[in-house]
């Protein structure tokens, strides 16, 4: 088991890794956070309590009031927002009432804007169920939702009182998931960390084997890395911003998609390569470099492939958020184990990186 | 012209409160808050828009974009919410925007609350239209919306970055509103202010007659309470809570009369009677107090009468929101100038008080 911690301005709190915590989340969370409420709730997804319910419950001598996030994309919705709220008023929540947020990304990011905006904000815990989710969304407190024009236009900064991410739910997770989930894992070792990178690409079997001890080891080491960075950037106003790597390109991907076709993290994958594309280019990394960061990107493939028109994605980055004014920013590595990011990216530049990028992408990858 | 400075670990910004305001706004956040962004939005109602709207546009070069919130407090909904957030992001709002809240409350709260989660967070500006959103609930940062199961249930703490008070726009101003916003200034004296308190027994008739200086004075000092209050209690954990005094009845009153029959200072001037009742029996107030209060109330009334069965107004406050784990926080007037938070309010005393306060309430109080 290894605990990170986390130490913003405006929280500090602990952030938990290892095996068996499902079972023991109550005296755990009483631990770190206090006395339990009256009024706890769980928010989760069916599938999720279908295979951890039982487990979740052992630990709490009051049962948690359950509320239900359907899986996919396509709820994490102001409406489903407000009905989740009519639903923790109708159970009786109040001001010092926790929720916990017991599932992947949409909803962990649910429910950290429930808790952000119920009442005015209430304590939560994420306790992440996905690869995904464990290495990064459920650190450093983006809470939101999306709106039929894009994706996370709405939320709150609001910090979880704890993270527990157990090891042993991964157990369940479908392979394509934990493979997208390890792009943002290769991400953390691109912008912070080269010793996690070697270790990706040495231990490759063990980690996609699902080996505890390899996982916990990626695990911990993305996690500190996104609280080293959240620390001391934790409104995202600047260094914060080189989480995003690969995630120009990516968003743009998934939004010319619709959602459907690609997980976030295999967006982010062929984000990443495009990224490359730019910074080998701008002499920011060597071709060895980009040559060996791209080798690892499909050693956790495979990537789907994409049938898309370039114009399209381009004119997708135009809406992305990270654009303050106009100015369009885009994330650089720097050679391997730093990252910067720069606001004079050509349009020209980001072309020859698509169609690089989607030159790879349109028949699978012999592997 | 008065300034009074917000200070709290979370932001700092003046509040501005006297004449001519209005006409020379974009110079006047620009010195505050710095140069104007790409998109400024302004979020207003109809009715003032139709009144003050060329007054508005006078001092920008470059016209913000109009989002029109309808008057009442049934659009102060999620539903409104999503609607203009699309709207924003429709006109090209990123995360640099500004948004400048211009009408009553209900604008600068759904304004405010706009401001909170588009993009996790933009700069905005409240200029408070009427007496109430003057005096109360632009300083703070409190915001939020209703739930159909209650008043104020979703929303944020965010700052805005200036507060302008036009006492101009208050011309305009209904009667009813001005006298039912002078409630929350009687209760910044009772809880906080001898002086005010004082004021506004001597020159009711100045205040009621709208004379600027008697206007400026009273709305200055009732900002300086709420900002005090504010700086030292940000997120109402403690000190915060005695700006409740006559919310508790009187958010049951508006709950009861399904906010369509009183206006907010009306129900809170009504909660203050019932609050003094239950101080005077627990001789935190003397009866002559108590009765120079009740006196001070009706002087700025007529309060409206109110024909409520009190078991359904008991019941109405038990979904207050003060209550934090099942316990009843209820806000005393000690003696004058000061104000405590109770914990052991008895049902058959709130029960006494409210009947005190409806046989009142019966009929018009010959003035």
């Amino acid at each position: 088991m290894q605990t990170i911690r986390v130490d913003t301005p405006s929280a500090k709190y602990d952030v938990v890794t290892g095996g068996g915590l499902i079972g023991s989340l109550a005296p755990r969370i009483q631990r770190l956070a206090g006395k339990l409420p009256r009024r706890v709730f769980v928010l989760t997804s069916p599938e999720i309590w279908a295979l951890w319910g039982n487990a979740f419950l052992k630990s709490f001598s009051e049962p948690p009031v359950t509320l239900f996030l359907p899986a996919g994309e396509k709820h994490k919705t102001m409406q489903s927002v407000d009905r989740l709220l009519r639903q923790i008023v109708a159970a009786g929540g109040d001001r010092g009432s926790m929720l916990i947020a017991f599932g992947g990304g949409i909803v962990g990011d649910v429910g950290g804007f429930l808790a952000a905006i119920f009442m005015r904000g209430i304590r939560y815990v994420q306790v992440p169920t996905t690869f995904l989710a464990q290495v990064d969304s459920s650190v450093g407190g983006k809470t939101g939702v999306n709106l039929p024009e894009g994706k996370n236009l709405v939320g709150s900064f609001h910090h979880p009182v704890a993270v527990f991410a157990d090891i042993d739910v991964l157990g369940t997770l479908p392979d394509r998931e934990l493979r997208s989930g390890l792009m943002e894992s290769i991400k953390a070792g691109i912008i912070r960390d080269r010793a996690l990178l070697r270790f990706m690409e040495e231990h490759a079997d063990a980690v996609l084997g699902r080996d505890p001890k390899a996982l916990e080891k990626v695990i911990a080491a993305s996690m500190r890395m996104k609280a080293s960075v959240v620390n001391r950037d934790e409104r995202e106003n600047g260094l914060r911003m080189i989480l995003n790597l690969g995630h120009t390109v990516g968003h743009a991907i998934e939004q010319a998609t619709r959602y459907k076709a690609l997980l976030h993290g295999e967006a982010v994958g062929w984000g990443m390569i495009a990224a490359l594309y730019v910074a080998h280019r701008r002499k920011s990394i060597t071709g060895a470099q980009a040559a060996r960061l791209e080798n690892l990107i499909h050693l956790y493939g495979p990537l789907p492939t994409l049938k898309l028109r370039p114009a399209k994605l381009i004119a997708a980055t135009g809406a992305d958020k990270k654009n303050i004014g106009g100015v369009r920013r885009f994330v650089l590595p720097i050679g391997i184990g730093d990252a910067g990011v720069i606001e004079d990216l050509e349009t020209s530049e980001l072309q020859a990186a698509v169609g690089y990028m989607l030159s790879q992408a349109r028949e699978p990858r012999a592997q």
